[in-house]
């Protein structure tokens, strides 16, 4: 081995690799995640990370996005997933039979974007996806059940959010009362991003479409419509009596019914006709909640209602609602702006420091702490001293020490590290006595 | 989309992918393992799944197993993991100046092999690992520290196992003072595959390697020897003085007095010489797990001591010890035979049928159940008696029904669907009935 010329260990860029104590905190939110989800009663799925690409790239006619990890193996064409949201297309599809609906499933896990890496951007990210699909229909009170469960999700989170609702239909109607039916995508696009190119550039877009100047007021001034939900709602609802329009309206309104009977504080959340969700599948309901002290985190979970989730692999009708949480991205702006909860360098809460030949005994104590603490002897061969300053600059909460003659006494030396406290007690006292510190 | 050719949904062959309700047992199987690594004090690393092929192949210099997922994005070669070793190398070797040693951590995640599908073999698979590594020396008690954990872990599991236990320097050693110490490696290639091959074949095979006949038997002898650790070790310990033989003797008698004074209970370890684990790499105590009542299993938990964790990418010394456990083959393993734990058809507690225009109020009676129970509204388009065959299908314990009586008298018909009992009582104590219900 030492012949030989070393490699330089590095990763992949736009890979995120947590810390392992970082690593504790990021497990921590996706364990309450899934606890929220699980609760809610949505059950767990997981697909493989490799598709075939034929199953994958359907909505594009099989051409490969510059941001796909695709790659062949043998004779076979493989993708890396993108989202969670195709392979749940792809296992309803062929489980159609078996499965019973609404089919509520949650997944959490890695998707991958070769997209150029920046900062905030990750190449792997964690998603962590709820949907509820139904076989045929789907009634406008799942939306509310998936609203909720956002509401839920952050709550368990300890992150105050603010969930902007509207319903595509909307707009769908809108343009269509006003004679655009025909434009109406691309007209969604330009209002979709008035937030980042501005007004001017929105109108003199639309203008390009062929949308006349007082039209393009009308749009931009419903897009840019927001604030409390029922309010709003009655302030809109006038506008035009288009029909997909005021089918928006009344789903708006049974949604809103619904989130007060599920007493989802109404603080939580606004009507935004703005929040488009550029992608074309969605088809009722859209959501987009930010953090209101943190407008510049932008979207931190998103979804909506689509009226067909598997059309490119069967001809049976699904409906869906879900909702998705990017938790690497919400992960790492937290952790930019020192939101993350307290994270410690290390979780073991007590350490055993041997003393002489006592390394038998430490592990006979190690055996009957571990019953109930994080527990772990600290074998090094290295001076007292210096393991005692490791485990303070590793912030262990306690350490016992056990030489020969506590070893004879049965008494132990246990340092509360915090208090500087030193007590010779038997180990059924230490355990006591960690114990209720640690507030067990 | 209707015009469109629909394009049959499937998953690419040799990945798992499980029922939801299978799903959560296996989910429920890694929190297991997760929370019996994290309680010893190992924290959690989550390396990318993709690396730079350079740093993966490093050990083949560069050529590529025709096992391993490996694809150009750009200019960049990239491989999928095909374990958790060689990240967990390279993380070591590029962040060893920030970590503290001994750096003990786990990872639970997927790794990668395209090898020929078969029963059994996956292609994607998760793996959980727990691992020691110390910088420049780890003492002898992080091994016994390993083996307690796979204890520990399939405790957790409830799974019976007896871990059977080797050094590697007993047969490096008796080959040397056999005189064949050009030729250990091929050796232990042979002698490794005893089971496999049978004894007739691994006699020849030695004697091409040059192997006396005395030999091949003395060789194959020492292999077979199995059984009670402490009494085997002491039946072997005299047979040669070899210092390589003296040391594997010595590190694991030190092995045995730990997992002792650790409480390991005595069956469910062995000393067998015959585990030898092919890898190179390991230098020292290796283990093999395997499952009494299903010897046919195979190992469900290996690992073992190396000497050198990253030699590739580093020249600091790293020795280590660590476990491994490939969770998706001994799931299937147990599933196809019938040993799972009990996983009904939903995780729902609670449903709630609306009769008639009920949904608001259900939804707050959702919301109040939520709390404490998996509520869910049953508000599908259906009749009252389908629905309750449905529930009944799905083994929900509890169904509460809501029509307009029970909303105006608010005491809400509660269904026992073990017993059949039905109840008339108002929601606290609908709540009481159920939590005592479910045992909780």
């Amino acid at each position: 081995m030492t012949e030989q010329k070393l490699i330089k260990p590095r990763k992949l860029s736009g890979f995120m690799e947590l810390a392992p104590n970082k690593q504790l905190v990021f497990d921590d939110m996706v364990a309450k995640i899934r606890a929220a989800y699980q609760q809610s009663g949505f059950l767990p799925l997981d697909t493989p990370v490799l598709e075939l690409s034929e199953i994958l790239l359907a909505k594009s006619g099989g051409s490969i996005d510059k941001e796909v990890y695709a790659f062949k193996k043998g004779d076979t064409d493989i993708c890396m997933r993108y989202d969670l949201t195709v392979p749940l297309a792809r296992y309803v599809a062929m489980n159609c039979e078996q499965l019973s609906f609404p089919f509520k499933r949650y997944q959490i896990g890695k998707v991958y974007r070769g997209e150029r890496a920046q900062k905030g951007r990750f190449r792997e990210f964690v998603q962590c996806d709820a949907d509820i699909v139904g076989l045929g229909e789907l009634p406008i009170v799942a939306d509310a059940e998936c609203l909720y469960l956002v509401n839920k999700v952050f709550k368990a989170l300890n992150i105050e959010i603010i969930n902007r609702i509207s319903n595509r239909n909307i707009l769908f109607g809108f343009c269509e009362a006003l004679g655009y039916a025909a434009q109406t995508s691309d007209i969604l696009v330009v209002l979709d991003k008035i937030g980042k190119i501005g007004k001017e550039n929105a109108i003199s877009e639309l203008r390009e479409l062929g949308v006349s100047e007082g039209d393009c007021d009308k749009l931009i001034g419903i897009t840019l419509t927001a604030g409390e939900f029922d309010s709003t709602l009655e302030k809109i609802q006038a506008y035009t009596d288009n029909e997909l329009y005021q089918k928006g309206i009344s789903e708006l309104r049974e949604v809103g019914q619904y989130l007060k009977a599920l007493g989802v504080d109404q603080k939580g959340y606004t009507l935004d006709i703005g929040i488009i969700r550029g992608q074309n599948y969605y088809t009722g309901t859209v959501f987009e909640a930010i953090i209101p002290s943190h407008p510049e985190f932008g979207t931190v979970c998103g979804g909506g209602r689509y009226d067909n989730l598997a059309g490119y692999y069967t001809d049976k009708k699904l409906p869906g609602v879900g909702l998705s949480i990017g938790l690497t991205r919400l992960f790492d702006l937290l952790d930019q702006n020192g939101m993350l909860p307290e994270h410690k360098p290390t979780n073991i809460q007590l350490q055993i420091l041997p003393l002489g030949d006592t390394l038998t005994e430490c592990l006979e104590l190690q055996a009957y702490f571990l019953n109930s603490v994080v527990t772990e002897v600290n074998y090094e061969n290295r001076s007292f001293k210096a393991k005692l300053k490791e485990a303070n600059k590793k912030e262990i909460p306690f350490v016992l020490v056990v030489g020969e003659d506590e070893v004879k006494s049965k008494k132990y030396s246990l340092k509360n590290m915090a208090t500087g406290e030193n007590s010779q007690l038997s180990r059924e006292d230490c355990l006591k006595n960690i114990l209720s510190s640690l507030g067990n």
